[in-house]
């Protein structure tokens, strides 16, 4: 078969334990499915300043470039965080989702059976919920210009949230197709009353729906939204939204599902790039102590297998030994209900590998 | 005792029948407490556009202003929706806000024991439960300034986002003096590892703090408290944050407490003025049918009394009234369990009334 070229990112806190399991995993994907990958491991995050002294080298970006897909664990702790802007893990993040042109954010909530009771709603409420939040993740008041001036109430501080027609289009489209590959819903959030940009993005939704016939498609309004994923979670199958209110609505969705330790991402760009990695942030406190759930980052790669490579025999063989594992039973820590049979990272990494 | 003028305004849908219910209360509070209120009716929102061809005529704004408190019921409907901007209720409301100096929108979240089921969360996380949002509500992204231009990629929309010092400063200050006389927590939520507003916004509150050490302070990233909210709602007792933020997180805080048919709201200018109003909306399917809910408008009236006139008694008797009748047993539909022994907005009314 062709290699594949993935970009590893360990990166900080618990980054480096979970990316272990997950190569593991990658490993015995090419023995038994005999795929192969070739693996680049890139400094990114709290540890490139450390030791670069910047959170996006460019021989990261260099090395993300040339590979089909990357592999990427988590970054930022209190360590960086009083840093100032250029020297913080998140300047990295918003850095190399430009540079990469990945302008959408995949975050699918799903309720793991095994964690049903982890969430705080209720059972019957959360009964079915399986929704994908796209989130625009290149555009907005992220990317727009922010500057400091002094006006006769003091120091003002402003920031610009931009959208044109192209980049509505696309992000857009590409949630349309999902949708058409799903439940066939779609929910497109904005704040059409009150923002420009919202009304500019229903223009374009509403301009382009007519072309997905089969997908039902609602406008919902952010504030509702909010209220909605709380009320009828199950209701939802793909909700479509620009970068500031998909990064509230998807951790809301990703919270409500209480699976958040077992969630994984996809970053796309055009073609078939992505960038993956697990919901779940840096855990800087239980780091290099062998008790993270390495689980949303292997489904990270599932999920890089089956988006980026077409290897679904691969991703599916990955997503079922997860399952199984779970089924038998097997708990790391935060999700175990007895404490004190958790088992750690690598024998969960182990587990899965040999459940494939 | 002097007269206190109060505008009242109906509004759309369900808006005038619960506002006459209310009415009743503040007529029985006169008798009670030998308080006197002189009450002026104004036009505003859709059937403000109906009959004066605008949401927000000059003369409602002078009627407004020349009271010491603003009574609004509901407004919006499906009937205004698809309405150039200028012809849509919603402007009138923005335009109400900055008129009137409307900075400040307090939204209690509060569980009422006899609604506790009504959550879609369990009982036990919910539990406990009592906090406030203290929302921004004349500044930030809602009020600036807003265009389209052509760019190379079509057509592109711009909001922008500005806060001065001066603007977050009374805010933040009003949210440390309430929480002084509560429970004295205040989460201060922002995006600061992304807007330059946001950390404008952290200097003041952390300029500020030092001034009331008796309040426990918290930065909450917008995102995370989407999630905290979810997970933990009962830890939070004050949460300060912008107009944007504030819209959504208010009203996940109102859903998660499944009391959203009960809960009232204030927006508070300087001194004492302020308008109080219902958080649900209008309802225009139950509109007119004697079905309505009126207790949220009447706790707003209760609110009114408590913080624009200092009238404690007043507002603790009407307070009283309410749990009472929730306690015997009357329900209106939206909260019956047995929807077949709902009684109606005039009955729901006059029990309340007769409690006091
Ligand atoms: C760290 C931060 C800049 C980032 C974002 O807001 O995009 C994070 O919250 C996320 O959702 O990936
Ligand atoms: C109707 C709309 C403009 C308004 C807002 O966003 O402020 C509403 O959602 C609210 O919260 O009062």
């Amino acid at each position: 078969a062709d290699v594949k070229k993935i970009a590893v990112i360990a990166g900080d806190g618990i980054g480096p334990e979970v990316v272990a399991e997950t190569e593991k995993v990658m490993k015995r994907a090419e023995e038994l499915f005999g795929y192969r990958f070739e693996t680049e491991h890139a400094l990114f995050g709290g540890i490139a300043i450390d030791e670069k002294g910047t959170p996006l080298p460019q021989e990261t970006l260099d090395i993300c470039r040339s590979a089909d897909a990357v592999l990427l664990g988590a970054v930022g702790g209190p360590k960086w965080d009083n840093n100032p802007k250029e020297l913080r893990p998140e300047t990295g993040l918003l850095g190399i989702r430009k540079a990469l042109g990945l302008f959408s954010n995949l975050r699918p909530a799903v309720v793991f059976d095994c964690l049903k009771d982890a969430s705080t709603l209720k059972p019957e409420v959360l009964e079915g919920t399986d929704l994908i939040v796209v989130r625009e993740l290149t555009g907005g008041i992220y990317f727009g210009e922010k500057f400091r001036r002094d006006t006769e109430q003091g120091q003002e501080a402003v920031d610009t949230c931009a959208y044109n027609v192209s980049e509505v289009e696309r992000i857009v489209r590409q949630a349309f197709e999902i949708a058409q590959k799903r439940r066939k819903k779609l929910a497109s959030v904005d704040k059409a009353n009150v923002l420009e940009t919202s009304r500019l993005w229903r223009e374009v939704v509403n301009r382009i729906a007519p072309e997905y016939p089969d997908v039902e498609l609602e406008h919902v309004l952010v504030d509702n939204c909010a209220m909605q994923l709380l009320r009828r979670p199950a209701s939802f199958d793909v909700i479509v939204t620009e970068n500031m209110f998909g990064d509230i609505l998807s951790d809301e969705a990703a919270m409500l599902t209480g699976s958040i330790g077992m969630l994984s991402s996809a970053s796309l760009g055009e073609g078939s790039f992505g960038l993956y990695e697990p919901v779940h942030g840096s855990a800087p406190d239980i780091a290099g102590q062998n008790l993270a759930n390495p689980i949303a980052t292997i489904l990270s790669l599932a999920l890089m297998f089956r988006m980026t490579f077409g290897y679904a025999d691969a991703a599916d063989s990955i997503e079922k030994a997860v399952s199984d594992v779970l089924n038998a039973g097997h708990r790391t820590g935060d999700i175990a209900v007895d404490k004190s049979k958790a088992i750690g990272t690598k024998e969960m990494g182990d587990l899965i590998v040999a459940a494939m």
